[in-house]
C-alpha cells in the first residue's frame, strides 16, 4: 500500500484488503502446518493438524472462487497479525524440550491461530452480506464453521490430554 | 530467552511464559485504545473503546492479583502475536480516508484483538486448573467472559452501524 495516498477509500475497497490478507494467512497457514505435524508427537495432535492442513488447502480453493465470483485475481496482502502468530509459535516451539510439553504448546498455538481466522471470517461474512456479496458469506461460513469445529477438536484434545497425565502422575 | 538453552523444561514453565505473554499483551492493547479511541468517529464504537480500556486496566490489575498468588514478580514476555495484531490495526487505519469506512476497520481490528485474548485466556484456564493453580483459572476466567461479551457487543455494533448505512444509501 502507498505512503502518501490512501489506498482505501471505499467499504468495498476494505472488504477486498481484508480477504487479500486472509488469503495470505490461509497461505502461511498452510506452511507452517507441515512444521508443527513434524513437531507433534501425540499421534491424535499429529493426525488433527494433518486433516486441518487438508482443510486449509480447501479454504484456500474457496477464497479463490470467492475472487473469481468478485471478478478479481487473487492476491495475498502481507498480513503481520498471523506472521506474528506463526513467528510466536515458532519462538515457544524451539524452546521446549520436553514432549507432551511441546505438544501443549503446539496445541495452543493452533487455537490461537485458529481465533485469528474465526475472527476475521466473521468480519468477512458481515461486510459481504453488506456489500451484497452474498454467495461470498456463503463460502466464508462454510469455513467459519470448520475453524469453529477445529477449535473445538483443540480444546478437547488439550483437556483428555491433560487429563490423561493427571491420572497417571 | 535463551538461543542455545531450551528454556522452557516443564509444564509450569511453559504455563508461567504464556502468562508473561498475555501480561505483555494487555500492556500493549492499553497503549493501543486510546489511539483507536482518538480515530473513532462513532460516538458509540468511541464509548465502547473506553469501556474496554478501564476493563483492559482491570485486567492487568487481575494479572498482577495472578502472579502475586503463584508468588512470582509480575513481567511481561514479548508477544510477536499482539505486535503484529496492533501493527494490522495501524497499517489498514492508516490507509482508510472515509469516516464510516474507518469505524468499521477499527471495529475489525479490535475483534482480532479479543479474538486472541479468548484464545489465550482459554489456554491459560485449562492450564491453571491442571497445575493446581485454581484461583488464578477463576480470575483468567472472570476475564475471558469480559472478552467474549466485548467481542459479541463489537458484532452487534458492525452490524447496526452497516444495517443504518444500507437503510440511509
Amino acid at each position: 500500500m502507498g505512503l502518501f495516498t490512501k489506498d482505501i477509500e471505499t467499504f468495498e475497497d476494505l472488504y477486498q484488503h481484508q480477504l487479500q490478507d486472509i488469503y495470505y494467512a490461509e497461505q502461511q497457514i498452510t506452511k507452517a502446518l507441515p512444521k508443527m505435524i513434524a513437531k507433534a508427537t501425540d499421534p491424535q495432535l499429529r493426525a488433527g493438524f494433518e486433516t486441518h492442513l487438508r482443510e486449509t488447502e480447501n479454504q484456500i480453493a474457496r477464497l479463490d472462487r470467492v475472487f473469481a465470483l468478485e471478478g478479481h485475481t487473487p492476491k495475498g496482502a502481507t498480513c503481520p497479525a498471523i506472521d506474528g502468530i506463526i513467528k510466536e509459535a515458532n519462538e515457544v516451539a524451539g524452546e521446549v524440550s520436553d514432549k507432551s510439553v511441546l505438544d501443549a504448546a503446539l496445541t495452543a498455538a493452533a487455537q490461537a491461530v485458529e481465533h485469528y481466522e474465526i475472527a476475521r471470517y466473521g468480519t468477512l461474512i458481515a461486510w459481504a452480506k453488506q456489500l451484497g456479496h452474498h454467495e461470498s458469506a456463503a463460502l466464508y461460513a462454510e469455513t467459519l464453521e470448520e475453524e469453529k469445529a477445529t477449535d473445538a477438536k483443540l480444546t478437547l484434545m488439550a483437556e483428555s490430554k491433560l487429563n490423561a497425565e493427571a491420572e497417571l502422575a
